[in-house]
């Protein structure tokens, strides 16, 4: 596959900075974001989004090539697919690599000529209000989007601030221009999804709305408010749903199609602009609480009307951004490296007014203050690295993460930390107890600025909330008997680690009962490990493990969470000494790694469980369970054979293509992986304050650090012919150890490695050089 | 007719203090409450409820035993009719009286034993939850009501707080006891109204939930807050809907029936208690806000469990608010007066919580400052009678209603006036711009602490704002076109009254140039009236009346509002002498009253027009757009035959049984002119300062006004020999006069009738003595 990389990327990298003739370009000074290429993971199963936001954004203002019912929309969770060929329009709302998925919100259409209500089927041009497209006409940057929608020769533009996005619209010549408003599609949509709307135009001129969707958080309202940069010259607002009672009660007078305000589950707007002499400008602002929020976020954060100083805005936002880590690489890897590093800054998302209201999980509507209430928590997903990536780059922001953390538990029906939640609202979604090592990683890692007792009030009310997946019979049995809840082996490991993480913060902190408390739950592991088959499996719950067993076999109600016994049998991050000790020690450790990595597995295996890609062996890259795995060698001594296996993950699972990306970024998780690998350290253990070293991808890497030091990380000779890591030096001294302290990075200095050809079998070998060091607690 | 009332009274009557063995009985100190009768107008056409409210109460918890889908809903309006034989459970919100319908919120059954989750058919016993029952049972009082289920053999009883429905369950020994919560049913139901739902169980038991429903008021959001006098034992929330996407996400751990919390369409939560040893009381309080806002109602409003104390506030608030007048007059009489002042006082009602927080129609949330902001607007009905009498006994009240219609016009996205809303949001139904006359009447009769100039300024912004129905035309053509709007002779008609009365309050606030423009508009009802048929009617855009016409003819898109020509031929208020002239003098005036009265009309002429009913020949006395016309001879010199009519209403229209009203009573409309009829006096013409006088019903009434003041009403020999007034004195001296002015009644003193056998053709017979006198402008 490697081979065919470079003309591809010769293409891509062209087209992200070649701008179509007729197609206005802002003069923007150079940065890492001109590096970012939106467009990776747009393709095949990375369900990034290509279109316009800004870091941590409430926006994501991106083209939607289909929104599928629920059945048929995994593909389309970003709303885009690399390989459509016709565009419906431009929403507001995207998420950035799940695998379920939903928003979608308030999507616009620009169309001249005449007026078709419904977006039609892809397959027959015409049909509808959808238009072809081709992405030659594509610009995909940093905070900027274009298009060229050929069906009507309009020439469309998306850029993005933190609550509004922006749409230049340059019509063809002779031609009426409309815009077309749908409130009616949603992403992983199905009939029914909107349980209500509202839509109205104001006297000046300014559009609101809201509709309630009873999607992955049910019951979400969204609201927004929208203008134009030039008057409408008539309007029509439409209610498409078949004939209803009080379908008729409306409007002033009881009009049955009124052109001031609609109500309705199939709300369609159309604005008319005449024949337009210059190009429209549309400002669109949501809100999670109500309009009026919805307009003060647009008058607040988005006055007057140019386009292309917003656009320069957005991209001088991501070079800032992007500025925290200077690297020395060739194009191909500027290029995956800052995308990556952009998409690590895509989530959570701001999820707050400009008044500091925000919606929380019990649906009712707080105030934020003296903080910034962030939501869009794929935390099984991002506990991992990505919010540690946040917390070794932007502490800052990691201060309102966890606030926003804490606000979300104090404000949710059931007491608890979020799981799976955004625009404040809950979906239950995944396993485990995961915003817990996100706050214990930070607080261990210096993160301050939020109210710990507070945190530490959550994270015990989460962690022993028994209704919980089944955390009742944890709690009782120290494991979670696959008899009354699935995927009984996963969520006892995965308990398991977040109650080491929490002791690690109780300690900190000098709550030693807590810590006692958990640090013995954090053992759970071992019930789970059964030394006959060498797999850790799902007991009933009369202490018998579950038969028949497969270590092969995957699946929703299986005893494993999107992973089978091969996948899941690694996850005792917290005690890895522990587990290689259970597995026989380092030969039998090592050996049963490789076994994972080179096993002969069919690409159909896992067909039929979403999720699990990019595999190489068993090990599935383009799935988190797997994520920490390469670097285990490590703990057994052999880093060379982490060096190895990383290589071979970042040359078959990153590629700087739309579907170079092996699997779901998972809200910047599979990037955060890229960087943090890319660097030449790995946070195996969240709420340690130890990484795992691998070996760098980048000849040098500045971190630009919070408290203004740098840590550069730098190799040499960094080719293909030295894929080894024969030494290590920190500031000059040799590194014998194969981990890293986080404080060493935050006293800046210089972390060097020098490669070579061959593997150096004794760095790192022996015991006390080992990053299993940090959890010896377990022995 | 009249025959079977006596005995039919006296039973009703005796049920209304009679307690079933088994009802525990508060010791409530006399006063009017004990005869009100909530039972009468609750069959038939009365569309009443039964149940337990307060004056102006945002709660009105009453029985409901049926809640059929919209094209068969008109009959249960208020969600019960007194000839079934089962009911369903009790829910929190009714109209009192309207014609089309909504609310019926929050509904809840105590069940006995085994738990059925359908209501069932009301056919078939035993298909579901509902229960049958015998009148025998009901205990009907102002702000108290029993019965006993008897398929259960539970006792219910409610009582009501301003925000607050109070339940208490008697459980029969030995079985276990229930509380069914549906919150799918509605008034005017049908499937999908119920556009989501919420329902949670907190920690503390507290039960909370909102619904949205796509009903009247489309949108409405309601949501409640409540709780168990005792620990439930077990619960569970169900969604009851048809397998749907998305259903599994709902608590904590994705469990599918959660016991926390659930959302979606069809939401029914059952709360066991075991068997309980005391009676189960129960409070819910409502917010059309938030739950949150629905718990500090409860907390603010409800401490404590004391159900017979609450029963007792309930009927003291009636004592004190029936006490403003007190009469002379045998049971029956006083029975139906007092459950009409008591039906006239159910409306506007409160919708705000106890934080001031209230919903506008633009669907957000304002706060109250130094008012209580209520809605529940019928305008097209109460602007006639029952606002003008809250003017007279509840000035200071009156206040605050029309600082409630200012603020809601200042919140209308629109920014109109009120039409007919309901829990601040707006419906737009029936016609004209009604709000204008309810606070013109009260500012010309004194009313003041609000802001009349922003007052003068909303009622401006209604009478110009074009798009609401057909405005633009009617001040374009001076009449309303029957080709582009339905109804255009009632348009047309009632506009020009809303005119007038704008008119006399800019006038008052000398605001002449204002005044000049409206009083103008009031002279539009000419452009109705054909002097070739006798008729008003509707003309076409080219100034034709339309053809072909049928003065018996109505229905919607007809020329007139639930009406024909020759109820709407009446409708000028503001310049009876006028119309009298157009229809050529005294006599000819009079003949056609009395033909109007005297018609042979067949009783199935309007069958399939709602709403019209209570004929005298053709006159309508169920419908308002009849209730001025009785008293129009007093303004053609012949006041002896209002005196005529009246008496003939009275006996035909009003009876002491629960099908005793001849028409819905929307809102106290029907009500309010049996008030002002039984006193003596009407305002025929809101807005000026003058009641046409008719004859009292009552021997004597004391009207305690707020100025501390009162006025006394008494007539003598009154019985049924004597029918006519031979004379009228106020204060001793004569009144030669058939009106009476507003500060008349302010001064206090008596208004004596002597009343006699025969007619007085003489009094009240000259130019100067009638009524007309107060709209000379016209002349």
């Amino acid at each position: 596959m490697r081979g065919l990389l470079p003309c591809l990327l010769g293409a891509l990298v062209g087209i992200t900075v070649a701008v179509p003739a007729g197609a206005r370009t802002a003069n923007i000074p150079a940065g890492h974001a001109a590096s970012v290429d939106p467009r990776i993971g747009s393709g095949g199963d990375g369900h990034t989004f290509p279109g316009a936001t800004v870091p941590f954004g409430m926006i994501q203002l991106s083209p939607d090539t289909a929104m599928p019912d629920v059945k048929h929309a995994y593909k389309w969770a970003a709303g885009y697919q690399y390989a459509d060929t016709s565009i419906m329009g431009f929403s507001h709302t995207h998420f950035s690599g799940s695998g379920h998925s939903d928003l979608g919100d308030v999507l616009v259409m620009p169309i001249a000529g005449d007026v078709k209500l419904e977006p039609g089927d892809p397959g027959k041009p015409g049909s509808g209000y959808r238009s072809r497209f081709s992405h030659d006409s594509e610009v995909v940057q940093a905070g900027y989007y274009a298009v060229t929608l050929s069906d009507y020769g309009v020439r469309a533009e998306l850029t993005a601030g933190r609550r509004i996005g922006w749409h230049r619209y340059t019509f063809p010549a002779g031609k009426p221009a409309h815009v077309l408003l749908d409130l009616r599609p949603s992403i992983y949509d199905y009939a029914g999804k909107v349980a209500w709307a509202s839509l109205r135009v104001h006297e000046d001129g300014t559009v609101t709305g809201c509709r309630t969707t009873r999607g992955w958080a049910p019951g979400r309202e969204l609201c927004f408010a929208m203008r134009f940069s030039q008057s409408m010259t008539s309007r029509e607002l439409l209610n498409r749903e078949a004939d209803i009672a009080y379908k008729g009660f409306k409007g002033p007078g009881n009009q049955a199609e009124d052109s001031d305000a609609q109500n309705g589950r199939a709300l369609v707007g159309v604005f008319d602009f005449g024949k337009l002499k210059r190009p429209l400008e549309v400002k669109v602002a949501i809100s999670p609480v109500n309009e009026a929020n919805a307009i003060a976020n647009l008058d607040q954060d988005g006055s007057g009307w140019d386009f292309d100083a917003r656009r320069a805005e957005a991209k001088a936002a991501w070079d800032r951004a992007l500025a925290v880590i200077d690297i020395d690489a060739p194009t191909t890897t500027r290029t995956l490296f800052y995308t990556a590093l952009y998409h690590a800054m895509l989530s959570p998302t701001l999820s707050m007014d400009v008044n500091g209201d925000y919606r929380g999980p019990d649906h009712a509507v707080h105030r934020a203050k003296d903080f910034e209430f962030y939501s869009t928590w794929s935390l099984w997903d991002v506990y991992r690295a990505q919010q540690p990536l946040m917390v070794l780059l932007n502490p800052g922001r990691s201060t309102d993460f966890i606030r926003s953390l804490i606000a979300a538990q104090q404000a949710s029906p059931f007491g608890i930390l979020p799981v799976w939640a955004y625009q404040g609202l809950e979906t239950w979604c995944m396993i485990g107890y995961h915003a817990v090592p996100v706050i214990a990683d930070a607080y261990i890692k210096g993160v301050r600025g939020f109210d710990a007792d507070a945190a530490m009030r959550a994270m015990v009310a989460s962690a022993t909330y028994a209704p919980y997946g089944d955390l009742a019979d944890y709690m009782k049995l120290g494991y979670v008997p696959i008899d009354k809840e699935p995927e009984g082996a996963s969520k006892t490991l995965e308990y398991a680690y977040d109650d080491w993480s929490l002791a690690q913060m109780a300690k900190a902190m000098g709550k030693h009962d807590v810590a006692a408390t958990f640090v013995k739950r954090a053992t759970n592991w071992r019930n789970a490990w059964d030394p006959q088959t060498g797999f850790m499996r799902a007991r009933l719950s009369d202490g018998k493990f579950r038969e028949p067993f497969n270590p092969e076999a995957a699946g929703y109600g299986s005893d494993y969470t999107e992973g089978n016994a091969w996948q899941y049998s690694w996850y005792v991050p917290q005690d890895v000494a522990g587990l290689i000790r259970a597995m026989g020690g380092d030969a039998k450790f090592i050996a049963k790694l490789d076994a994972l990595f080179d096993a002969k597995v069919d690409a159909s295996h896992f067909k039929n469980v979403e999720d699990i890609t990019g595999l190489i062996g068993w090990y599935a890259h383009g799935n988190e369970p797997s994520h920490h795995i390469a670097y285990l060698y490590d703990y057994a001594g052999a880093p060379w054979k982490t060096q190895e296996r990383l290589k071979q993950i970042m040359d078959t699972q990153y590629a700087a293509r739309p579907d170079g990306m092996a699997g779901n970024d998972d809200l910047g998780q599979m990037s955060a992986w890229y960087v943090f690998s890319a660097l030449g350290f790995y946070p195996v253990t969240p709420a340690s304050d130890e990484y795992a070293i691998g070996r760098p991808f980048v000849a040098k890497a500045a971190i630009h650090l919070g408290n203004a030091r740098t840590f550069t990380v730098s190799a040499s000779p960094l080719d293909d012919a030295h894929p080894y890591v024969g030494a290590v030096t920190l500031n000059g001294k040799p590194l014998e150890r194969t981990y890293l302290h986080h404080t060493e990075i935050l006293a800046g200095g210089e972390l060097h490695f020098s490669m070579q050809a061959e593997p150096n079998r004794d760095w790192g070998k022996s015991d006390v050089t080992r990053p299993a060091a940090m959890s010896r607690y377990g022995q």
